[in-house]
């Protein structure tokens, strides 16, 4: 084996995505019109495949704050956290995020994968044991693996076989980390983190949570599901991004664990690299208070979920989940979703596709993320478009709704 | 070992760093002055411990663009490259990175770090030789481990170890990857890459040169120390930071390989991560033009570091290598580093403190960095500040002067 054939690989893979036809990486936002819409190949589209979820990225006062920050304290901080990288904005932030938990640590880091990446590689050592759900994050696999850990994964969102690792691991699942997220953002399911959470306690493991998807958009007061769940004084450690609900690069982690401030000392992925840019501290900053603070936009993202997932079904389309902030529409093979991928972007409509391996279960999916920001109007040209381009899905809805 | 333990081994490594003496998460620059100066625990600072080498994160053009930038584009992307993410400000960027350097390939990554992870995750399996620098910095090692590749390293810029090190490889050296860095950040020495290169070359390995602290301070145009070594033509992969000279955050990799492209398809740091920010898009695009067009910036960073390094040695300072943008002042103990490091502050100057173990060669080290922002004015006071803060220094110099 040698870059050569790595590069062979590669291609390999590239061409299993039938050239131009379902290759993602040639989708280009030529200009970007609104936190819902952007040109794709000279054509308006609205974007139903983000994850904008609070639809913050053209709010005035995220770009009022990351505009400040960026003109007083510049465009970057060109160092680390542990050297010169420390600005006042950082600390800030890390109070707020600790604050808004009620939990005494919050450390921020300068992307989500580094988030993950940094606190798995801060606690973990090699023959340390994780269990974590099998359709976990890349950079969630991908932390458990840099740190050395022994890991392994419990069937998707089921308890029972949580259970079971962790009775099979001995006397080893005391102490072991169990790993969870809150919403799941390939199927837009999620996690039934109570009883998680009480199995891992059970066995005297440490529990976390990582509400990438689920952070602003679930939860009383926008914690997400952990709140919703009732396990915020029981889960370990919360990870969190600033790159969807939050509008901005970055990520987060709180603990009620003081000891979390250690891994200023001893996290890689938290030291050996520059600290969020200024104009991003600003604009996460300014997205935190209007979660805090603007209940509306929460609101308005379910109304948008609800009325796309009822359309749909109504449409005949199969869904993967119930309703959430992320709509995955199953189709049966893979010709079929980069047709219909192809079909929407025609018709001015841009929603993620997913194929195997990434999409769990096998079949391809037409993930939809709703958006705070979208019109009741987006809404019902987006269910008009998944109408024109597969109109079969509309005659088994009629065929059924008659067989009943 | 579990995570108790782990927090009980990280708080041993802050207790190493003798409580608020020699701490560096203590300091929070408490507001930004301009690219050379902070308030720091309600002082004004001279920074000479960043690496704002060209002084950019204040410059107007920059400022312009990344605004421009934010205000045009949003305050983040809320996706990764391969779904929603690829905004037409990141594809153009790569396009430049690729015409400056002449090559077919230029890739953009979210941080420093996820560019070496990127490319080694992206181009190793496991099995693969790796021989590296052994001053690498810790991304080209957390890349190297996580890729699963076999690595080991060659004693610092010593071209002799690298050949005797591919030769005990045997046939398995070629198709091997070699490592080194440009300009090293924690001795400001600088790779011999002509010589390392042809090793590598002879020995049919492939070379990959990290220039995060050079690119933009050494070359005829600022390619970095591959172009000032004349072997642009050879290596197979240069990979550089957004958050030094370039004023921003995220990173480029470049290849005279056209199949660099494909890891798209296939890298995950890449792949499973927000792109970055337009604002932070839009400063490294200004700032890479900066490069390309001024280059009375370069030699303002050079007069600036010729007449620190002439200053210091002046005084009696024993430093680590000839003149570069990095001068890291040796000091024979960690306590006497600590002290030296605590009064410069109190004299108004921020450095770098390294201790062992990231201090190379076992004794402390004040880290200074130059940038083209500096004042000779600055610059003076720093070398002020260092002959008041230990007059033995120059008593030392005196001495010697007078025994020749």
């Amino acid at each position: 084996m040698s870059i050569s054939d790595r590069f062979a690989e590669l291609a390999h893979l590239r061409d299993a995505l039938g050239a131009e036809e379902a290759d993602p990486t040639r989708i280009v936002m030529e200009r970007i019109l609104s936190s819902t819409e952007a040109m794709i190949g000279n054509r308006p589209t609205i974007l139903v495949g983000t994850n904008n979820y609070l639809g913050l990225t053209f709010d005035p006062a995220v770009l009022e704050a990351a505009s400040a920050a960026l003109h007083e304290q510049g465009s970057g901080t060109t160092g680390s956290r542990m050297a010169n990288g420390s600005f006042a904005c950082h600390a800030a932030l890390e109070r707020a995020f600790a604050d808004f938990y009620g939990v005494p640590s919050a450390m921020v880091f300068s992307t989500g994968y580094q988030t993950n990446l940094g606190l798995l590689m801060g606690i973990l050592r090699p023959g340390d044991k994780v269990v974590l759900d099998s359709h976990s994050h890349a950079c969630i696999y991908d932390g458990c693996r840099i740190s050395g850990a022994d890991f392994l994964a419990f069937r998707h969102n089921d308890p029972e076989d949580l259970r079971k690792r962790l009775r099979r691991l001995g006397d080893e699942a005391k102490g072991a980390l169990v790993i969870a997220e809150g919403l799941y953002s390939m199927l837009g399911d999620t996690a039934p983190l109570a009883e998680l959470c009480a199995i891992a306690k059970e066995y005297g493991a440490w529990f976390m949570v990582d509400e990438a998807h689920s952070f602003g958009v679930y939860g009383e007061r926008g914690l997400g599901l952990c709140e919703e769940a009732g396990i915020l004084d029981q889960v370990d450690f919360i990870t969190g991004t600033f790159s969807k609900s939050l509008a901005s690069l970055g990520g987060f982690c709180v603990s009620r664990h003081p000891e979390l401030q250690l891994l200023r000392y001893g996290s890689r992925p938290y030291i050996f690299t520059a600290s969020p840019s200024p104009a991003s501290i600003g604009a996460a900053a300014a997205a935190l208070e209007a979660v805090r603070t603007r209940p509306e936009l929460k609101a308005n993202l379910w109304a948008n979920a609800t009325r796309l997932h009822d359309g749909l079904s109504a449409a005949g389309y199969e869904l993967a989940a119930p309703v959430s902030p992320v709509i995955a529409v199953r189709v049966p093979s893979r010709e079929e979703g980069a047709r219909i991928w192809n079909a929407l972007m025609e018709h001015g409509v841009y929603v993620n596709l997913v194929l195997p391996p990434a999409a769990p279960e096998g079949a391809a999916l037409l993930r939809c993320s709703l958006s705070a920001a979208h019109s009741f109007d987006q809404i019902d040209a987006i269910i008009a478009a998944f109408k024109t381009v597969a109109p079969e899905a509309a005659t088994r809805a009629a065929q059924s709704t008659a067989a009943q």
